[in-house]
């Protein structure tokens, strides 16, 4: 089965105004979706990254993909290594997401799009066969996948042009009793049995109280981790561990309090020698299977962040759970915003991971009905969780009148990348900069 | 397309008097033909070691299988490593093969029974849906699998019940004139292009003078290994690795040169300090997934020897060229005896491995056309390599009269096991042990 055809659409998504310590999420999202055709009539797709540079590289990789055989996968991402090898060498930085948001690291540009094209190849295989893609993969570990209530704090807004476009579904959550009130808007809609707060926006005592209010609303029954995305100093860090070393217990966990793997070394080193174990996780200081030797070795990292669409696909997804899984380490999965696409790669990845022992991340509440893109609408939850569906593939089709609509929107946008610090000298404060440790 | 039923073939194939440091080969080596039938009419097949534990294991494993969806391969698994860990609670002694032949290693006995119906089940939804295992697998990353001359110190005697029966196509080889011999004998039927002499047997003087003999003979385009299985003391490994600095030098290694990790570390160290940089292989401390952490740690290995028969498969077996590659370890393949289901197994797995760098172990030459089980009769050589055929699954169809002449003979033999010690007391000296270091 060979590709004959690569199509790319860009498209925006309405976002409401999610505050993280990167900045404010701009009233678009980007992403793009991607659809392979092939010589036997089967289409495959598959959702990434938008904007500029994940489009340009996916343009890059035309003349690789057509004329190749879905199956030939290996073949491809070796051509991606080599090309990566050749192009970052001798580039500074290391391939952190310290200083990058998800998606615009170039050190992971090759990974991102190979897998947006492993992923469409394996949906189209998978409708050829009509076999779900996870089942393709070795088959399911889970039958659905578990995801968490995903909670910002938030201006007023439901983001795109404003209430005629987007009506603002969540309102304003600045406070700890309006997260604890968006949680609960969220879990009932949804059902979701875990809860990850975005912090690293207020100050660290009212983020501490506003996990204190979740518990104090939810109980021990739902596990809780807070993200502050590096916002934090080790000092900080170390004492926010010490005031939620209940709260975070029993599944929770402290995402990337603060940057560096070293930094984290030393708070995890510091919370163990209080007799607090828990274990930190991270999706900015561990990106690539790269770091996970030297995360591992220094005690950095207890719960690896995996996300397909930045770690090189669904392959590589089992190869991450089964790497965690000798060392030693959690598993978990990290989001972006996304639509149904992603949705469900990321739910074949969760069903197919035996190791995966959290729910997953999920941007999705945060989209709604006007801007989804498959077929039949969003894709429903039940228990908080996402049905593997008997269809083969993702288990998805596209809508393209909604493509062609979320495209026309895309064109019109005066911006090409994510950029939270512009968004955030924008329409909150003119003298914004993201300073890390802010705390 | 689900398991109605589970066929085991126990055969025995004679097998040359080949000497190791676990002693002799007995006349007949013993293996298992695992074949599958599902609802949809296809089959599949596979190849695992012989004789009554791998038999009864896989017996017992019947009760999973049967009407299991041949997709579901995760779950089971799961549901094998849940058993193993049940099983192995408490038991003695680490996992390593110091003191068991592969096969007879009994905390490695759910690896290598999943790894059988694994390979058996992909077999079949190759032959379904018209496509080779590999490309399941995410596709080649060579159309072609190398494999290596594997030459072992021999007695006279083809093996089984001698001449009538089985031609002694080598020879005798106990001295380094006669391993030359036996290299161009095997080179100039398959076209090798690297060399492993199976050492652990000759006075390790003698082992290097036969290493140094084939270096003269063919030169360095052609690399060499050799493998003592621990035969020999820290003193011992160091003072050969640095006789054969030059001659284990351009791809070749020092495979298992004593037991244990330490004691490999300690030898890489000081041969480091040396600056020698001939790489340390190993198959016998590092044997399964949990071994490698700490054999990296300790830089006790720098090239893992994958086999899919007892690491767990297919899949698991590119789990391990990624976790080796990620690490900086070379992965190369070892070899027991086998049959032509096994080689296609093992050319499948070289050829889906991006980072296998070595040619694979195989014992295939000291096995005849009268014990090939496919039809068709032996596995052809290129230039020393397998070729992936373009057929579905393994690319191969048992022949079934060959089964049950081969099953008969099984069925006569008086041992059920393999046990090169007690052959070489038999054979050749009535007081042998293997004693750990010899030398």
């Amino acid at each position: 089965m060979k590709i004959t055809a690569l199509h790319l659409y860009p498209v925006a998504i309405a976002d409401p105004p999610l505050r993280s310590s990167y900045g404010l999420h701009a009233p678009y999202a980007l992403r793009t979706i991607v659809e392979i055709e092939t010589d036997e009539g089967i289409r495959g797709c598959s959702e990434t990254y938008g904007g500029e540079q994940p489009l340009a590289q996916l343009q890059a990789a035309r003349e690789k993909l057509i004329g190749r055989d879905v199956f030939q996968l290996t073949s491809l991402l070796m051509e991606f290594e080599a090309q990566a090898q050749q192009e970052t060498s001798g580039v500074e930085g290391d391939r952190s997401q310290t200083w990058h948001v998800p998606g615009e690291n170039p050190l992971d540009r090759h990974s991102r799009t190979f897998a947006a094209i492993e992923i469409a190849c394996l949906d189209a295989i998978g409708k050829a066969w009509n076999k779900p893609l996870c089942d393709l993969l070795g088959g399911r570990a889970r039958s659905e996948a578990p995801f968490s209530a995903y909670l910002f704090y938030k201006h007023r807004g439901g983001g795109g042009l404003g209430e005629d476009e987007r009506p603002d579904e969540y309102g304003e959550a600045l406070t700890p009793e309006a997260i604890v009130r968006q949680a609960h808007q969220m879990i009932q809609k949804y059902g979701f049995r875990e809860i990850k707060l975005k912090g690293g926006v207020l100050d660290p005592e009212l983020e501490v109280e506003t996990i204190r209010a979740l518990r104090r609303e939810f109980g021990p029954a739902l596990p809780l981790r807070i993200d502050p995305n590096c916002a934090w100093s080790v000092e900080t860090s170390v004492k926010v561990g010490q005031q939620l070393a209940e709260e975070l217990s029993g599944g929770g966990y402290l995402e990337d309090p603060c940057a560096g793997l070293e930094g984290m070394a030393e708070v995890r080193k510091r919370l163990l020698a209080d007799g607090i174990s828990t274990p930190l996780a991270s999706n900015v200081a561990v990106t690539s299977f790269a770091h996970i030797p030297q995360a591992w070795k220094l005690g950095a990292v207890q719960i690896v962040l995996s996300d397909p669409h930045y770690w090189g696909g669904l392959r590589a997804q089992l190869q991450l759970d089964h790497f965690c899984s000798v060392l030693g380490l959690g598993l978990s999965m990290h989001s972006n915003n996304h639509l149904g696409v992603s949705l469900m790669a990321m739910a074949h990845a969760a069903a197919a991971c035996p190791h995966l022992n959290f729910a997953c991340d999920t941007h999705y509440p945060w989209q709604t009905e006007q801007d989804e893109v498959v077929l039949g609408g969003r894709i429903p939850f039940h228990n908080g969780s996402v049905r593997i569906p008997e269809k083969g593939g993702l288990g998805v089709e596209l809508d393209y009148d909604q493509l062609a609509r979320l495209g026309e929107r895309y064109e019109k946008l005066p911006y090409r990348k994510r950029d939270d610090e512009a968004e955030m000298r924008k329409r909150v404060d003119p003298n914004w900069r993201r300073v890390l440790p802010r705390w």
